[in-house]
């Protein structure tokens, strides 16, 4: 009888604070600047992923949400993720011969995968889910081969998939280094901090409903790069600045600068979408409504208390301090009220208050209700709150695979 | 019995292709950039003003649309217009009495003034008119005071009541020199070409619905200049070749550059917007989606046909060659279609088609019918088909006053 070798972890999506948009090594996936992300908790948003390695299985493949990619396993940037972990596998495997003799030793590196992979949250949602699928797929190989390598080690591998998967292999807040070197060496990911860090960081994601199809960030980043006159100044002058004054408000908690930050840093991105030629548009009516919404509540605050970012789409990502959460729920829930029929609207673990009172606070004080209408129902879709997380995690009791190494939860 | 001293003239509206935003000097309204500008046709866009001259006034009065301006009339733009052109007559006066004798020159400069100005556009369609305005304000009381200075004078005084007036001093293609004297006695507009240059270029102005009040074009600028790091990249290293390129494709009349430019400065002048903190957003989801079709529109006919420019809200101006203008109309009548109640929603003088028509010609060949959605009726409430207009005139058989020197379409 064949010996099961399978490995199965999740690991969490990450919300950029400093931006990365720009390549300068397209294969490599070498960014054009540095970033900073934080981590969110894996309770809401996670991706899992089993690997097994059997020496009967015929050739490699993958599944995503329960549907065979037949297509994707051959994409370069999965077979990228896997050339690189199987080589340290080879590596591993003789430097282990050498010391118990090649016989003891599995050799892994030669055996075909079955590998399955699913999201916890809708595809829908429009949140990227490469970053902790690439992020799960490396460290899920890592595990399954025994991989002595550190997470910034592996974050170098799991950039080459999808560039921000490197920054969700730590929790906390996390710092991408751009690098200089053109081998890509030193393109790696470092944690700033823990999740435990700064226990009263919270987020809330605003799903939104959006009638356009956007740019895809890998074809949108390129066209910046291309065609922005702002960028480059961007990319010189303005974030090496920023990326110092981010890790400092992080490592001192400073929720103020935090903010003001990452507000200036999505819109400086958003702005050189813009600068594209031609243009590229990832805020609608609905997130510019949010930002004006946040932006009253932090001017008549007399400090930022709620910080919004974007990436490449309509949805919005507010941090926050804990106590101000129930506060900015109810402004969002104001402005941008469900349907009645929408009972997923607001995802809640910590229980803040109950639905009765969402949405029927009062107002902070001063506030001007008329900055914006009230927006029709369900243009933001959802609300899902949630918190600073860990990184990517084994999962010992747990499998996406049947006995006979196919998933469990087969689409047709 | 006293003699009236009284004129009357009109100034055209002007659009700028290379954008103007941000002053280095807020008194004497001196930009931090050089910028370029097409005058429209009077005849769909004017202001046109009246100003009578009496020893028997009391004080000098301003009616705008009907209705007295007690405020404004002692504005600090105004009073610096004023001023400036009365100072020019004194001198005027002063240097006439020496050749034909004091006695003999009517001291006007000495007069208090009724100004009446009314624009045919209505206010609502959030067209500036203060560049209209301000330039026939000027423009009227130098022939009021019959100022032997050319249209390059005026347009620093002009310049001082809002700056892109400087530029409705003349027809066609315009030049506005930011300058480098402290006192502004450079900061002038220059004439490239006259209107009758390029008779084929016209322009479709669309008047576009929108909830939210936009921030005004004087506090926005100034927040970029304070809060942009990407302004001043612009300003230096950006703007000052535009300046250079578009003169040049003005000048050679090759559409497709000046297209190309226009809808470039377009979205850099709005990505400065989006990098000022707090963010000011002028465009919403119709002004996005223009700016989609016409991408497409020019994507599928292989060269610029049509270029879209937006100022300080979210109007589009599109321009475009005779030629191609049935199409791109029938183009915004289909994305953007009237509702039937709207009989105002298409003024063309030029006859282009039936009603009938409009909207239900077929779309260019491999036009994506599917890049947006087709909008509520009046998304876009009009559409104002103009073209290439010359500079301010004198009317010599109209006024705005009756023989009491008081509106004739006055407003209670």
């Amino acid at each position: 009888m064949v010996q099961t070798h399978e490995k199965t972890a999740t690991s969490p999506v990450n919300i950029a604070v400093i931006k990365y948009w720009g390549k300068r090594d397209t294969d490599l996936i070498l960014p054009t600047n540095s970033s900073i992300s934080v981590t969110l908790s894996k309770e809401h948003l996670q991706s899992k992923t089993t690997i097994r390695a059997s020496p009967l299985f015929e050739k490699t493949r993958l599944w995503l949400n329960g549907i065979e990619e037949i297509n994707l396993i051959n994409n370069k940037r999965i077979q990228n993720c896997l050339r690189e972990t199987k080589l340290l596998r080879k590596d591993y495997e003789e430097k282990l011969g050498k010391e118990i003799g090649m016989d003891n030793v599995l050799s892994l590196s030669t055996y075909n995968l079955h590998i399955c992979s699913e999201n916890n949250f809708p595809t829908a949602a429009g949140l990227a889910s490469s970053a902790s699928g690439f992020a799960c797929l490396v460290y899920t190989l890592s595990q399954l081969y025994e991989l002595p390598v550190s997470a910034t080690e592996l974050s170098k591998i799991a950039r080459q998939g999808s560039g921000s998967a490197c920054r969700s292999l730590f929790g906390g807040f996390v710092s991408w280094q751009m690098g200089s070197k053109r081998d890509g060496s030193d393109s790696q990911a470092l944690q700033i901090a823990s999740s435990d860090h700064w226990p009263e960081l919270e987020a809330l994601i605003c799903v939104i409903s959006d009638a356009k199809k956007g740019t895809s960030s890998t074809e949108g980043m390129q066209s910046t790069v291309k065609t922005s006159t702002l960028l480059q100044h961007r990319i010189d002058n303005v974030v090496p600045e920023r990326m110092k004054l981010m890790t400092d408000s992080i490592l001192r908690k400073d929720f103020s600068k935090f903010a003001e930050l990452t507000m200036k840093d999505s819109n400086q991105f958003h702005a050189c979408c813009l600068d594209t030629f031609p243009p590229i548009f990832y805020l609608n009516d609905t997130s510019r409504a949010i930002i004006s919404v946040i932006t009253e509540y932090n001017d008549k605050s007399g400090e930022c208390k709620a910080a919004y970012t974007f990436d490449a789409g309509p949805n919005a990502v507010i941090y926050a301090l804990k106590q101000n959460i129930p506060e900015i729920i109810n402004l969002i829930f104001k402005f941008f009220p469900p349907s009645r029929e929408n009972l997923t609207f607001f995802s809640d673990p910590f229980k803040l208050f109950s639905d009765r009172k969402i949405g029927n606070l009062p107002l902070p004080a001063n506030f001007n209700e008329n900055i914006i209408p009230i927006f029709p129902n369900d243009s933001v879709k959802q609300i899902i709150h949630t918190c600073v997380g860990n990184g990517p995690r084994v999962k010992n009791d747990e499998s996406l695979l049947n006995s006979d190494g196919f998933p469990k939860n087969l689409k047709k």
